[in-house]
């Protein structure tokens, strides 16, 4: 089943020609959610030839610019190309009057439902669940209201063995009450236990997207062994006082915290436009944490168990 | 002297990867006008190698999303990369109100002055006047308050003959003079002629900057002999309907308003996404006035007398 993370954009706060702003596309089994939006987002997302109508879930981690500024024309352009389901927005109260404001100016009634949920950023909840997923609100450490997010995919149901398929007529009914937990009884009345007939499902997935913060100890527990880190990584070691002057993370403070929170790989991200080279970032992270990636505009990772 | 305009974008209402929303720079005489800012405009400034901080005055046609998107990013990369001029912007007075409410939402205070300059777009009026040019704005027929822009350079000085020049011992001052359209009088009281002694300046340069409209006559005489016109050609002949339902203009349209104004040129923009080649809107403009051009993302042209 796929869970994956595709970056649209690994940069910080200034547009370049070749890094755009915050945004990512998560597929978890085909279900899109979309993590921030940058200035450029729904071209970013042509690029990558995702079906803009099937995303139906957007998070906005806060209201600086480089996080949401194409947000309003991914939304129009959703308009303008039909959309008539629900798309559901998650972010700080604010956003959902600039969108208003935006809307009326325009005169735009948009053909869809434009479902807003005002979320605040210093709370760990639960602000999503569907058939598939979790999704979590993460406090960050920065300079104005900031949230991650957190998507845990939810346990999936045993496996039945094969051998067993093989060796008996089951029925679409069988195979359900199985997968729910239960024994299962043949014609002859001859009784086989869950235990004997199954194998445990794979261990559900979770990835975390921390963004902006500063280094910040209390995200730890929150994100103990995710199989997927992003952290923000905006400045080298020896822009460490920078970064602390604007909430922002050193490469290394990133993977202390992925050290610390035991999760199985990191990736760092929200570079500086100084940095036309990222192998120092990549280098003073993996000093502390090895299994460690840079993410990188166009960039498709898979979620795998750890 | 220069009087260009760079084509940041020449695509309508939906990004594509390879054309943007509108978006225009206007060079003349090294000053830099913006006209409409799209999203993803400054990544295309940025393209074309733009100082950024070099804009002094944007202007923006109406409150589609198509024409204005970029605004918000571009102002904010501005603050970012430590701008402190006056930035002039000439809108509709509800982008006033967008602009503060995205600052605000943010808490950003910029570090230099945004000066607001509300427009009516229902006038031709002139709304900037500069030691180099006019800008007068140009009512459009739209589904919504929208103009065009006309940007007009004012007249030069005369050129003092190379021959009289050479033969006389002429000072800052003599040269101010005659410019300024004395005669002069040399050290033995002998009179020459401003008209003896000079040419006449080049004729003063036009370019108009029409879209989004339907097909309009009353902008006839006011863009007549310009010497480049920008017309939009959302359409071609075929979905002429669709164009009058939509308030836009198919190429052939375009083509009659530069015919009957007598422009020098004409240059169509601001094409459908269902045109993947532009080849068919060329050839009917060109059916009905020769001198035509396509814009295309990239492309400068010089804006020569005609």
């Amino acid at each position: 089943m796929t869970f994956s993370v595709s970056i649209l954009g690994s940069g910080a706060a200034i547009p370049l020609i070749h890094r755009n702003p915050s945004a990512q596309l998560i597929n978890v089994h085909e279900k899109l959610f979309l993590f921030d939006c940058g200035e450029g987002t729904q071209v970013q997302l042509r690029k990558n030839r995702v079906r803009l109508r099937k995303i139906n879930h957007i998070f906005i981690s806060h209201l600086h610019g480089d996080h949401y500024f194409g947000l309003i024309g991914l939304i129009t352009s959703l308009h303008l190309l039909g959309r008539e389901s629900d798309l559901h927005l998650f972010a700080h109260p604010s956003l959902e009057k600039i969108i208003k404001l935006h809307l009326e100016s325009s005169q735009t009634i948009l053909k869809y439902s434009l479902i807003f949920h005002a979320i605040d950023p210093g709370l760990h909840e639960v602000i999503l669940e569907t058939s598939a997923v979790t999704v979590s609100t993460l406090p960050m450490n920065h300079n104005f209201p900031t949230c991650g997010f957190l998507i845990r995919e939810k346990q999936g149901k045993p496996n039945i063995r094969k051998d067993f398929v093989a060796g008996h007529d089951l029925s679409k009914d069988d195979f359900r009450m199985i997968k729910a937990g239960n024994d299962f009884i043949d014609a002859d009345g001859h009784v086989y236990r869950h235990a004997d007939i199954t194998s445990p499902p794979a261990a559900a997935r979770a990835y975390a997207y921390c963004t902006d913060t500063a280094y910040y100890e209390p995200l730890v527990p929150l994100i103990h062994g995710v199989d997927l880190l992003y952290h923000e990584a905006t400045f080298m070691d020896d822009k460490e006082k920078d970064a602390q002057a604007k909430f922002h993370s050193t490469a290394r403070q990133a993977a202390m915290i992925a050290k610390k929170a035991e999760v199985k790989k990191l990736m760092l991200g929200h570079y500086s436009a100084r940095y036309k080279n990222l192998d120092g970032l990549l280098s003073e992270a993996k000093d502390v944490f090895t299994e460690t990636i840079l993410a990188d505009d166009g960039l498709v990772v898979e979620v795998l168990n750890g």
